[in-house]
Formats: structure tokens, sequence, C-alpha cells
């Protein structure tokens, strides 16, 4: 059976990167980006608004233009919400299918279950998941320090919101999870070698 | 600098058990009953009886790092207490001087965190640890499920409630171990050798 390792991260705990690091350590494939590009392609939909769905808490309030036609007792928004999640949901078993690999996020920890994956969840204290947003990118550069804390707490509400609404569980909980890695003061590219050796 | 790794732990989660392997398979010493032995011989008091104040909660009002005024009629047992964690804690600086080493529990993590031990908590679902408490030892046979499961979290509660005594931090929160490790379901005798390489 094929080694499958989910990530589930705080934003700003650099589990993106510890989970492409391992992949590619491991040489195991890794999916991140690549679940919403094939989403979009299957569905039709664009891939910004994917992307926009499956990062926001679920069945919340879009412009209706993006909507199809309101017909009487049916929730349009409601519908492709579901639909991408089902198509999300087969892709990754799909995936899963196909070879040992690393996926972060998308509740594919919950979804591929019964294939026992291994659960890692990603976590750091709030200083250095601030500090490590500022140096990905300029989106965060322009934000004060309050405004960069709201935003981190905004995307982790809307992480935890649509976890729990897909699984039924509460995100970060760590009974969900194999191990729960600490990030604070630590070098993603240090640490994944070190963990890589758990699979080697 | 000695490598130290700290074991915080549920009952029944396999922890001791776990830092135990883990010091036989990194070589490194390992403190578990030999802190309280030598607490015992450093303040003549038997070793049951430390034993026992250092698996209980603190039985004093007021936090050890607080000031307190002198006033007659101090109390003796909270005095003996205070004795009994400042002896430890002098224990446990000099042993992590000494050597590599392994210890579980006992406020390590804290009391040594000037030199940055690898601090690892243990944990797992209700029924591991209702079933490895079974598989352990006589004392746990004759207890019903219920009895069981009230002894497991009030050795939880009175572990909580030294360890935030003391240290001034929540017991179990992710955010003070590097590593949270989920025994639930799970051979220690197998993740052992496993998480060993860390360290290798």
């Amino acid at each position: 059976m094929n080694r499958i390792i989910t990530i589930g991260r705080e934003f700003g705990s650099g589990g993106r990167e510890l989970g492409r690091r391992l992949s590619e350590l491991l040489q195991f494939a890794y999916y991140d980006q690549e679940i919403v590009s094939e989403i979009a392609k299957r569905t039709s939909m664009s891939e910004a608004y994917v992307q926009q769905i499956v990062e926001h808490k679920p069945l919340m309030s879009f412009p209706i233009s993006i909507g199809r036609s309101f017909y009487a007792g049916v929730n349009p928004i409601e519908q492709q919400t579901q639909a991408i999640y089902v198509e999300q949901h087969r892709i990754i078993k799909e995936l899963a299918e196909k070879s040992d690999c690393v996926i972060v996020g998308r509740c594919a920890d919950y979804i591929l279950r019964d294939r026992h994956p291994f659960r890692i969840f990603v976590y750091a204290d709030m200083a250095s998941r601030m500090e490590r947003c500022r140096e990905k990118g300029p989106a965060e550069e322009s934000l004060t320090d309050r405004e960069l804390k709201q935003k981190i707490q905004s995307v982790d509400r809307n992480r935890a919101k649509y976890y729990e609404f897909y699984t039924g569980q509460k995100w970060g909980d760590r009974l969900d999870y194999d191990l729960c890695i600490n990030t604070t003061k630590t070098s993603i590219k240090e640490i994944a070698p070190v963990l890589a050796k758990l699979w080697s």
C-alpha cells in the first residue's frame, strides 16, 4: 500500500514548505495547488474561484455574479461548494491510489482515513508565524503587525470551519494526528531531513 | 552541550516506556524513579512519601515563585512540598549536566528550559490508555472500566495541577512541546526505533 503523509497546518507555520521538502527528500509525489487546478478543470469553474471556496468557511456568501441563477429552494453557492468538495474528495482518493505522496491540507487526513495516512499537524507560536509570513511574500509586507496577526487568525478560523464542516472533527485536535510538530523558531529546511528519517 | 530529551505524558499513553526505550536505543541516561529516590535520600524523607507529593497536586495556596510573608504557624506539609520541589529542581539540573539523557515528567522541560531540551508530549485516546493500563499491571486488573477511566482522569488532573503550579504553563499545551506523539493503537516497541532515528 502506498505511503501517504497528510499535513494539516496553522497559517504561517511552514507546514506547506515542510510538506514540499519532505516529498522531495522522500521522492514522494506532492499535492497541494495541483488539487485545486484539477478540481477547476473537472468542474469547469475558474481556479481562482475554486481556491476561494476551499480556503473559506463553507456556505459563505459570494457575489451573485459568480453563481448560477437562483431556483426556488436551491442555493447555487451551496451546490457549487458541495460539488467542489465532492470533486476534491474524488481527486484525493485517486492521487492516493497512484503512488506514495504528501498531501497538504484539503481534509486529506479525513478523506483518506481508511488508508491510514500518517497525519502530521504543524504549528508554531504567533511571533514565528508572523515572521514566516513576512519572509514569504510581498502581500504581507505592507501590513502592520496587528493586521498581519488578524489575517493569520482569520485564515485559521476559516480553515477550522471548513475542516469541521466536512469532517465533523475539531481542526487541530491532537487526537486526530499522529504527530504534531512545533516549528517555533525552527528552520524548516533544517528539520525536514531529520523528519524524513522517519520514513527512510 | 548534552542532548536532553524530556517527556511529558498522559497516564496510560506509554510515555514512560517510550522514554526508556529511546534512552536504551540512543544510549542516553534515563531518569524517572531515580529522581524520586535521590530526593528521598537528600531530604531524609521516605521514597513513598516523596512519590506521593510529586504525583499529587500541590498543597500550597500560592505558586512557589510568588514571595510569601512569614507568619506564625507555617504549614509543615507546604514546607516539605516546597523542599521536595527545590531538591527535584537541583537534581534535574545536575543530571542534565552529567550526560545526554531522557527525563520523564517532573517538570523537567520547564526546569531545563535554558538548556533547550527536546520536549516531547505523549498522548493517546482513552480506549488505548485503558488497554495499556490493563496490560501494565495487576493494580488495574480489578477495576471496572468506569473506575479505570476515573483513575486515569484523576492522575492526569493531578499532573496538570502540579505542572501548572510549578511552571505557570498549561500542562499538555502543544506550544510548550517540540513534538507531540499520538500513541493510540500504537506499539511503543515498534515506534521507539523509528523515533530514535531523529537523534541518530
